[in-house]
């Protein structure tokens, strides 16, 4: 943020404002606050049968990686409607949206995770503009060593291991910064 | 959103970018999409033995009428994190944040509730300065009337029935624009 987006001035401030606890972009010119808040990823774990629906995806980050189907909630949008809009986006895919599954906290990125379970409807599925491949996974063929993002994985870890006890509870978490290896650990391991 | 924040440009166009679905802020000066993306309110339900704590609201909107401690989740924060801010600064309380209990989008005003239950853990509350009152209430002396917001009648009477039923699930919902009463019907009725 370089100008205020109310009066085009360059005279933004980044410090706390009167009143409030955290800095924030304040124009000096029309006093306007200008907060920035988290974005919610809503999406979702499609099913069939024992198979999960993963997509392969056509843009970065993470490009040629396995992802399942979510990104940013739009306004106007409730959270289920959003994981069926993202379905339909990256998989071509029809599903019937169940039960809330994962909800993990990124705060080193601003972003909250939403995911459902849900229900794949038809096996008429086939890779939107921002996948490369939609694919049926059994457990044993997930690749876990390909998946693009950690929110991926600890929902289908969850998945499989719920699966496993037959009880799907809402899983809450948070996942931090990715830690750094120590370059002189690194090197005297 | 007038001038664009990245060059200051007043060239803002209100279009559906090229390979996008949706309409948005485009700069014609240099190119920079400007999305805008659902906002997240976080905040508790801290019980006290068989009492809930409401804070009476001292700024608009609703001023005067009571709410449960939430507000917008900021940067860098975890939904817990910011469910107990909230709490610190409207209600001076201290809590420990249980289990993740409603979520509720609101797609007309582009914001998701997430609110978790939790338990106060001493008496020593006191307003904050976005509260004229802090208190204790009984189910039969909950105001449902003077309540501040329908998200937060909602948690309320979930509680109360999960309360009897002594299981506590998560509650995800939806709540659209509140219906407004047409005035040939309220006429005739």
């Amino acid at each position: 943020m370089k100008f205020c987006s109310h009066c085009g001035s360059s005279r933004l401030e980044f410090r706390v404002p009167e009143g409030d606890t955290l800095p924030r972009y304040v124009c000096a010119a029309c006093a306007t606050i200008h907060y920035q808040n988290p974005k919610v990823v809503v999406g979702c774990l499609p099913v069939w049968e024992d198979q999960v629906l993963l997509c392969k995806r056509a843009i970065e980050p993470r490009l040629g990686l396995w992802t399942l189907p979510a990104g940013f909630l739009e306004n106007a949008e409730t959270l289920a409607a959003g994981a069926l809009r993202e379905t339909v986006e990256e998989a071509n895919a029809r599903v019937e949206i169940g039960d809330l599954y994962t909800v993990i906290s990124l705060p080193h990125i601003n972003q909250i995770y939403v995911m459902f379970r849900a229900r794949l409807l038809d096996l008429n599925f086939a890779p939107g503009p921002e996948s490369l491949e939609v694919c049926l996974f059994d457990e044993e063929h997930v690749p876990w060593d390909r998946l693009a993002f950690r929110t991926i994985a600890r929902t289908l870890r969850n998945y499989y291991l719920d699966r496993k006890l037959g009880e799907f509870p809402v899983h809450v978490s948070a996942l931090e910064k990715r830690p750094v290896r120590e370059p002189s650990l690194v090197a005297s391991g």
